[in-house]
């Protein structure tokens, strides 16, 4: 119910129980908890069919909040949204990831404090955390696992951190994961199954079935930049195996390439710097690389039969001849079926993509049935 | 409610109170609605824990059943069955699904009315019917799309040919989504995630997310057997298409291999039978295959991060030397996240488990919350 009224599918209580398909007494006790809980609020009046006009029901935006935090190699944005979605006040700071998890944690607190202030929204409206951080996340304890470029924050215990300081849940989980659940939900609501695929330094994959994550079974899914590609026995990857993606057609793999057919690139931004130069070898080797991303995509396509495939990160910056590649190969390889009504787009979220894909996971999981239905019932041995 | 009471999770009110966090006023409404409606029905009385005794729920398997119908090349089984999922009566007999759809679906509804008279379960206790078939099928509307060994039945809407027979809804789907969703529910009930590999002339696979079938956005997921593998560019594949990974190891490319060696056989069966005999050749090619298809396999668990691969079909009766080539390729290329709780097995479900998968098709439809939803509550404009 939750979830039509915040969508604007449903604007009274005729239409949730028209698109629930629950008895109308049935939706009438929900709505009333619902009201009483600060959740949705009723307004002013609908249209009338020929009775007492209907009255409106909205998510009481005024009443919860949540906030959302991109954290970067080199950068922290912090956002705090209305349950609606919308951004009420915003930051962004040069940070260095690597300072560890205490410095940076804290970073991140004061500049929540200061958000809350700035927009007049007292604590007791915050109903939940999302954060996104650049390296794997075990979803379950919010903790990064083994996390590549994040020196110091193996098995930290992120919401930990915040406990004590927010009455509140915080939802930690990797960047690309929360750029899916942003993209999708701002760019792609109706679309029900998406790939956000991100390629940086190295090559990672956002899942979304049926319009939520998803994470797999150790919540490892996604992990596309070690999938073998042919041709390419003699790449070695950081992973320790050779011919993985990443290691192919990753930013730093073709920096290497680049540099390696005599034209200095140290990284892939100096590749996208070279591309927007001019320079014809960037561009052969950037297409080039958007081939063989399309020939595992291309896989993945007939696998999955995803409605969307965006593409963001570093790389996406010369989606050109990026996607040029990459579709070349999709349409070549894939079925049918599966492309005939498939879109491979740039990411349109921009640099704002992961702070407002962590506002989502936080906002998602307030709105969860789940969660809802906990915060209504009174506790079960009171009856 | 009903998949907890379903899965044994929950037999009482209480239980159902303390699973779902919902309250038990609004537990005890819901349960009343689903007695009175003939889904649920009360049993005898539950250990006490101090007050009056809890009255035990159970699904009211004695007023619900389902048929379930599985059409391959050459047989058809039916089997009726409880909405507990346990078979009350079963029919196999060998069909040619290549005589099209009219003399097929005449003869599994003459079997269907006999399943009933010989349980003794009157037309109305029948709720739904599931039917899985040999090609693709646009799942919505039940209709085959140009499945390559069913002539005749391109687009023909064999659910339309049970209306006004029966009163109940016909689901259609393709034999592995079936063949997944059987194995899961029988021998993997606790995992959410699940892939069943067949592996029979063709290869094609079945992905459950959550429990559930994911079709994708066209119903095209799981078409692995066209997805392109490494140093096979000469293999030309009934797609059209070269390099395809049944093209390479399907039953019926292994055979091919294996009469270019000099031991002629002609069908996957034939290698299947040859292995059996002890020919070397036989089991050289099979495990050679094996190792193909776990090095699709091996990206497909990067990407997904399923908690078991089944793999069945024809060539599984060889799972051995099969097996040890795929698990070979997948636990060397895939990430240690991702594989150290993987299994991969053979499938357990056996010749029944495409006719207990589309009872289960038809049980899961019975027992969705949507479905329960409009069957319990009253038309929205009546109240």
């Amino acid at each position: 119910m939750l979830a039509l009224i915040s969508r604007g599918a449903a604007g009274t209580r005729a239409d949730l129980a028209r698109l629930t398909g629950m008895a109308r007494s049935t939706v009438a006790q929900r709505v009333e908890a619902l009201i009483e809980h600060g959740l949705v609020e009723e307004t002013g009046a609908g249209a009338s069919t020929g009775g007492r006009p209907p009255r409106l029901l909205r998510l009481d935006t005024a009443r919860n909040c949540v906030l959302g935090v991109d954290l970067g190699a080199t950068h922290c944005r912090v956002a705090l949204m209305d349950i609606g979605g919308t951004i009420l006040a915003a930051s962004e700071d040069p940070v260095q990831i690597g300072q560890g998890p205490l410095s940076v944690l804290e970073h991140v607190d004061t500049r929540m404090h200061e958000l809350l202030a700035e927009a007049g929204r007292p604590l007791e409206t915050l109903k939940a955390v999302g954060i996104g951080v650049p390296g794997p996340v075990e979803f379950a304890t919010g903790r990064p696992v083994a996390p590549p470029i994040m020196p110091g924050w193996h098995e930290y215990p992120v919401p930990e951190f915040f406990t004590g300081r927010y009455p509140v849940e915080v939802l930690v989980d990797n960047d690309v994961n929360v750029l899916a659940l942003g993209e999708r939900r701002f760019a792609y609501p109706d679309s029900a199954h998406l790939l956000f695929v991100k390629i940086g330094t190295g090559i990672g994959c956002g899942v979304v079935v049926d319009g939520h994550l998803h994470r797999g079974a150790q919540g490892g899914a996604g992990d596309i930049g070690h999938i073998r590609v042919p041709d390419a026995a003699d790449a070695l990857c950081r992973c320790g195996n050779t011919g993985c993606l990443e290691a192919v057609a990753g930013g730093a793999a073709l920096a290497a390439r680049l540099t390696a057919a005599g034209v200095p690139a140290a990284t892939g931004r100096d590749v996208v710097a070279l591309v927007n130069q001019g320079d014809g070898t960037a561009l052969r080797l950037v297409r080039e690389g958007g081939r063989i991303i399309g020939d595992v995509l291309a896989g993945l396509v007939n696998f999955f039969n995803p409605e969307v495939i965006v593409v963001g990160g570093v790389m996406a910056r010369v989606h050109e001849p990026l996607l040029a590649g990459m579709r070349e190969v999709i349409y070549q390889r894939s079925l049918p079926l599966a492309t005939h009504r498939l879109t491979v787009v740039p990411s349109r979220s921009g640099e704002e993509g992961g702070v407002l894909g962590a506002g989502r996971l936080a906002i998602d999981h307030v709105l969860a049935p789940d969660h809802v239905n906990r915060a209504l019932s009174p506790p079960t041995g009171a009856t």
